[in-house]
């Protein structure tokens, strides 16, 4: 099993999984609820992540909570008003984009880096090694829930710290990540800010160097 | 096609690729080459990661040029020197670990994130959320690679102010991920510091909490 080679027809579900993976906000959010089943799967996808130094730096809280939900929904609210100034001419347009599924999604699952106390293997030189452990475990449940045809939305205009304060997370903790998990309605064909042209898509091409960057930058 | 429902045989591929994706370093790359076409579908993995706002922050330098490998590696090698007095009783192991493949590899891939100069949606509360998003390309990246039956390792004992010198790097962009991408003679049964011992596997349910954090922490 080790050395299994994935055939041609493997390899293109995974392609789909990730090109028809989206970001989900509440508008497409649906109140089928989400089995402990499929949390387990998604959850097992996440401790199957790469992690430097084999550190498996990651907690996870998984939230049914309507209150405790509808108070992170708050904590949006504070952050999101605050942002929405920063974007100047576009700001009528940001304050019609529905950015979160807090409340929608049956299931919230707040995602946590939990910094070692000694040197880790690999962390020595690069220090956001383990944040970055912690967003492949974020990704692996992301894909594993599309090919599980369930939606998952990141909510990141949040005060970690509130955050923090609301789920009784230890100090030295660091919020990675808050994710919306339910079923929807549809996935999208496009990321939906591509298709509100909030931003364009950007050529493949033009993101690639060969040996040394040249032209570009 | 965007409605598409994942079978359970199909979720079973994913699931395959996320458990038998391993960590490669050099004693377990061969020197089989590695084609364009198939950096492209890695690449176009990466380019169909998650973004916050959008914002798509990300650009790589594919490598195989020797000389700038070996560059790299000489950059790895003080690094590394410097880390291993880091692990006291430890050291001896540290030092027969072999923890980058960057000249045996026949790729080798820099991914860099190249921060906006305008605010982004979604990143004006957390900043991290660009480098985060960047880190998700990364992992897409890891995963395609597996099912195209290509190993990856991510190598992160490096001075990422050296490798951005070496690779000629814009000022404003930083070292997420330094990878080293090629065929392998086998993916090895579990990660290999586990089958080391330098660490365990931690159990799943001891990483979960329900609503609010309780017991653990």
């Amino acid at each position: 099993m080790k050395n299994k080679q994935f055939s041609q027809e493997e390899q293109s579900v995974i392609e789909q999984v990730i090109q028809l993976r989206r970001d989900i906000r509440g508008n497409h959010f649906t109140d089928q609820s989400v089995s402990e089943k499929v949390i387990e799967q998604i959850l097992s996808a996440a401790v199957s992540a790469p992690s430097v130094g084999y550190s498996q730096p990651w907690e996870f809280v998984v939230i049914r909570d309507r209150q405790i939900k509808s108070n992170i929904a708050d904590i949006f609210a504070i952050e999101n008003e605050k942002a929405k100034h920063q974007f100047d001419q576009k700001e009528s347009i940001y304050g019609q984009l529905k950015l979160e599924g807090i409340c929608e999604a049956p299931v919230n699952i707040a995602v946590f880096y939990k910094p070692d106390t000694l040197p880790v293997l690999g962390q020595t030189s690069m220090s956001s090694m383990g944040e970055y452990s912690v967003v492949c475990a974020v990704q692996n449940m992301w894909l594993m829930a599309r090919a599980l045809n369930v939606g998952v939305g990141w909510v990141s205009i949040l005060d970690p710290e509130r955050v923090k304060a609301e789920l009784a997370v230890p100090k030295a903790n660091q919020l990675v990540a808050y994710l919306c998990v339910g079923y929807v309605d549809e996935f999208g064909t496009k990321p939906e800010l591509e298709i509100l042209k909030w931003a364009d898509r950007k050529e493949q091409h033009s993101l690639v160097h060969y040996d040394r960057y040249s032209g570009l930058g």
